[in-house]
């Protein structure tokens, strides 16, 4: 099967980029951080598409050449360097020093790296060995003595100064029980090295405030022992595994309702594609439901996680981990019966590593179906006559580990045209040495000598909108009472809608109270039975969007963090909400840039950038592991068919669904049935 | 099995009630209009849970002899009567004639009769007449020949006048096609009859405008054919069934993980009792969870449903769905396989009829477990260990169908000790009839000849909390920027939460943008970790509240429509926000008054009202029925456990889960597989 435009990188074309880019280079030793398929230039790919979904047998489809990107250094130093590569035709079409000062991303490998640099060093060797962990011993009960370890954490270094033009790690140290499950989490140090991560020197040693204020900072000393808080059954003391929970298997004999040919998925009516990179983790091409246009393409494209712990040097803590890391480089392998039920499709992930060799990180999407509940129904009381439909949905979902957090992405579709993007974080707290007896009113303790501060999530979505055509428009629709007192409210009970036209480039306020509710619309195309244009609707929780000072570097550095709904006019390269470089960033260099008020976006290629938001005060469960937290977003139909288009679902039965009783299913497990079972509504004899 | 204190009423007291109440009334005849049971006094409740919980072999349970209540017209005349009864001893504990102008709820029984009378009445009649309906014929392309026939659909009265003191309805008539599957929605006619409801005398004939404004009345002229839209199968012009929906089956070899036994269910450390009853439908009691109280109890007390269109006569459409009919009256009995999927455990439900008579609703409640993706994930990056345990759910759900809606409740258990409350609006839009090119601004068209109009729904959600014990104490933490340039705040980062006491009942203003969270929490149980009081956190979305006017019957009828959480004290018999009786009310006689400022709440028996909001701008997709809207909030601990109390879930495996590959699903179905499975990463090989 030929590549399709949208398909993710190949090995040979990240093999191809690295030659011809070696081969540039002469003698000098590349050091990769990135390279990965860039989508075609937008009008081609859209005459591409066109044809394609016209297609009749024998016409060829239009020739794009395929195209790569790379960032890396020479010889691990610093100025970064961006190539574009034709990789259909052996070409390199650009290769670019970066503005001075632009630090790129960073590999796990780079992180691995300097991990094992800094736990090698005499100066963190020096300050570990205050601790004098050597000798000392947990006693667990079932697992016998246990010595301590030390544990590097390389966090981004952030930015305070407009002098950070070095790529810097700031390692957080903790210790753990030497056994492989343990949580380090538990035991934060309060010493953290800050290391040149190209070249692996120490700049300096931080020591960490553990009380109320930055001040109280101290040496290191003996490690004094305390409880630890340990998420693994084999390490939790006194651990039971909780009883009673029986198998729940979704068994789907006749295969899967979905089809997968190469990156393409059709489903219920929709059709898209689905590819994995190693930026954004996946991104999903070219939507359709029931043979309408919708979306060209939709992404995550960016998120930050600032924490609001004043104390230096925490201020620095403000991860972008799809700029700084990228969600596909940091892509869990997804496991059968581990993270999705049913019959699962899984899609592959590759990504370079340093020295510009593919590297296959195995199932990193998986892609399924789910009952969830109902999706229609209506009873007509007087003959008791009903319609039922179930709601069947298709996931596609991808899990990153950005260190100790994880966050799980889930795209939603259902079969009436709507489709969710659902996002869990869960993982581990990054937590902090905490003074006995310190409490304050900006992070929450967690366990013996440990705490964990408030922080924000920050996640901003990419919807390249095409409903019904390349021509979209915005507006808000916002729901206000009526003047009281008049002709038309006699009774003081209406209410309207007002519309707005976001006719410039640049972002929508928030307005819960007005019920405010962001809508792409094609003014081209009327629906037949309202009279008014077609649309869907982007239903946003109101939600507090980044809480740090406009002055500050973790505001100055993501913008897009200070808005909800920004809407801006497609153009080339304009794929990530904080920039492209994130890492060290002084400034936001994307979306405040691209929508500043100064292009019309009325009624032409219109994109939409939803921001979800999430501010987290950590609370005791969510230590030593979080139970997921969900944040969502709904984009649906507004009027964009002339009926619900799920009428042609169809109805529910138990033939199909094969539900049983509850006292039938004890029964034939061989349980005792409730004492209740023989006066239930089937009728059955008692005797 | 002896009754327990809160389980439904049964078909003896309901008799026993009966009896004793045409006993006391002589000759006249009594027309019931609610009997339930009514709960203990709480003091003697929680002595009874104490004794019980506790409970030794022998030791006996206090007795407390069981109550109903009784609502009911001598002679089908006002008054309303209410009375109180000792069903155990058979003793009227008081009976008395409710204030002047006081209007009961009323029984599907009583909707019919009065819909078959307004159907025989002749100025009715003679309207219909007018239509000119009896030549008509629709030509349906597989039924053949359809005629017409006309449906009565008697709505709540609603207020406007401080002199609406007889039980009054409001009949919409439509039309439909003459099958038992046509959708009358599709065709409201112009005409609507005012009637008595207890008498069934004719009071008036209204005319309903069509127009953009109220003046555009006129009188009913003959039918002019238009296409109608169907929701049914059978009578959709030119249905094709959707193809390639599989079977995705919930199997539960082992049985369910829940235990019944009554009343009470036992499930994954949790422990609570589901009681059904004829206004809430259902109301769950003494919510432990892992050996902690939580809530002595729960349910949805009360929604109202009103319609922004300003015009004449429908400003009075303002439905209260379980003051004045009863989620339980209105319940749906679930089917297996429709409903719910896996293993079922169904509840029934007992009202009384018009005679007094017990009837039973079979399977008005469905219990049963979903999987809902993950619960929590972490990967140890350096080893790549890693913890992952999926999200196991216990749902109860009733649905109620009030006329044109759906409503169905949803109380979602899982197993970290956290309760997501979900309603899912669904069901056929109430619909106006509208005249050829007119498009307002306060409603959507949504068929030829049919507009449905604005409005909103707004649920008041009940919670007897018992934290930690009887005393519990509210407070609502914000989180705010810390003042910038001072010397903690240096990087113009820092954020802390502010913490404010509701000192006395009232309620709390939304304030979405400082991340404002609603808490409960017992000032005498102090977590040994964060070393501050233990709580649950209501995460409630920020929303439009209640529209209308102040000024207006709207409002004044549902003053708990104007706030999302009110606090109040708990005392006896205050169980319905909007006052025990809604139907005609002039006024709330409910949390407005008992919320009213002048109760101290600080550390006693406090109960908390979440009213849960949604404006609903009808689109073409929710006709002619409509998919699910999804309204939800989420009760969960905050800091009220010491560490995650799900670390005992036991871990995700396929041994348990039993998921297959799509690719070795669809060859086992006997399809062709996808042309990638041969190089999957599962590592077989490709011969």
């Amino acid at each position: 099967m030929a590549l399709h435009i949208f398909d993710p990188v190949q090995d040979s074309e990240i093999r191809t980029t690295t030659k011809l880019l070696k081969d540039l280079n002469g003698d000098a030793k590349l050091h990769f951080v990135q390279i990965d398929r860039l989508d075609p230039p937008k009008q081609q790919a859209i005459e591409y598409l066109n044809v394609e979904r016209n297609q009749s047998p024998g016409t060829p489809l239009p020739y794009i050449p395929r195209r790569t990107y790379a960032y890396y250094y020479l010889n691990k130093k610093m100025p970064l360097y961006k190539a574009l590569v034709n990789v259909s035709d052996n070409r390199v079409i650009a290769n670019q020093e970066t503005p001075e000062g632009t630090i790129g991303p960073l590999l796990p490998e780079d992180m691995s790296a300097v991990e094992e640099a800094i736990m090698k060093h005499p100066i963190v060797l020096e300050e570990i060995a205050k601790l004098k962990i050597d000798t000392l011993q947990y006693k667990h009960a079932s697992l016998g003595n246990l010595g301590y370890t030390v544990v590097c954490e390389p966090w981004m270094y952030g930015t305070d100064s407009i002098h950070d033009k070095i790529p810097l790690i700031q390692a957080y140290m903790y210790m753990k029980l030497n056994h492989p499950e343990a949580n380090h989490y538990s035991i934060p140090l309060r010493f953290s090295p800050v290391f040149e991560y190209l070249s692996h020197k120490f700049v300096r040693m931080d020591y960490l405030p553990s009380g109320a204020d930055e001040k109280y900072i101290r040496d290191t000393l003996p490690y004094q022992q305390m409880d630890t808080v340990e998420y693994h059954p084999e390490l939790i003391e006194g651990y039971t595994e909780r009883e009673g929970l029986k198998p729940l298997i979704v068994s789907q004999p006749e295969g899967a309702s979905f089809e997968v040919e190469g990156s393409k998925i059709k489903w219920q009516g929709w059709e898209f594609r689905v590819c994995t990179n190693a930026r954004e983790g996946v991104a999903i091409y070219d939507v359709f439901f029931k043979g309408r246009s919708l979306f060209y393409r939709i992404a995550n494209n960016e998120m930050t996680v600032p924490y609001m712990d004043p104390r230096a040097p925490y201020h620095r803590k403000q991860a972008f981990d799809l700029g700084d890391c990228g969600f596909g480089n940091c892509a869990n392998s997804l496991a059968l019966g581990c993270h999705c039920l049913g019959v699962i499709k899984y899609l592959d992930l590759t990504r370079c590593d340093q020295d510009g060799n593919p590297v296959l990180v195995p199932s990193t999407v998986c892609m399924h179906e789910q009952d969830y509940g109902l999706l229609y129904l209506h009873k007509n009381y007087r003959n008791g006559n009903t319609v039922t439909t179930r709601r069947r949905e298709f996931v596609i979902q991808t899990i990153a580990t950005v260190a100790n957090y994880e966050y799980v992405m889930n795209y939603i579709f259902d079969q009436a045209g709507a489709i969710t993007v659902q996002v869990r974080a869960t993982g581990i707290l990054s937590t902090m040495p905490n003074d006995e007896g310190v409490v304050t009113d900006f992070s929450t303790i967690v366990g013996p000598g440990v705490t964990a501060a408030f922080h924000q999530h920050l996640l901003s979505f990419r919807f390249d909108t095409r409903l019904d055509g390349d021509n979209n428009t915005v507006v808000y629709d916002d729901y206000v009472p009526m003047e009281e007192n008049t002709p038309m409210n006699v009774y003081n009970i209406g209410a309207r809608q007002e519309r707005t036209f976001v006719e410039n480039s640049g972002y929508i306020e928030q307005s819960p109270f007005t019920n405010r509710t962001y809508k792409v619309i094609n003014e081209n195309s009327i629906n037949p039975v309202t009279k008014k244009p077609v649309g869907y609707k982007f239903e946003m929780p109101a939600k507090q969007m980044i809480m740090a000072s406009k002055n500050s570097y973790n505001v100055k550095r993501a913008l897009y963090a200070t808005k909800q709904f920004w809407v801006s006019k497609y153009h080339e390269n304009q794929l990530y909400a904080a920039g492209e470089f994130t890492n060290q960033s002084q400034g936001d260099t994307g979306l405040s840039k691209w929508a500043d008020g100064t292009e019309s976006v009325r009624n032409t290629d219109t994109v939409v950038w939803p921001t979800l938001a999430l501010t987290h005060p950590p609370v005791t469960e969510q230590f030593p592991v979080m139970t997921s937290d969900f944040l969502q977003f709904l984009v649906t139909p507004a009027s964009f068919f002339t009926r619900n288009p799920a009428l042609d679902v169809p109805l529910a039965n138990n033939n199909f669904n094969k539900s049983v009783y509850y006292d039938d299913a004890q029964k034939a497990a061989g349980l005792p049935t409730s004492k209740s079972s023989t006066c239930c509504s089937t009728g059955k004899s008692s005797i």
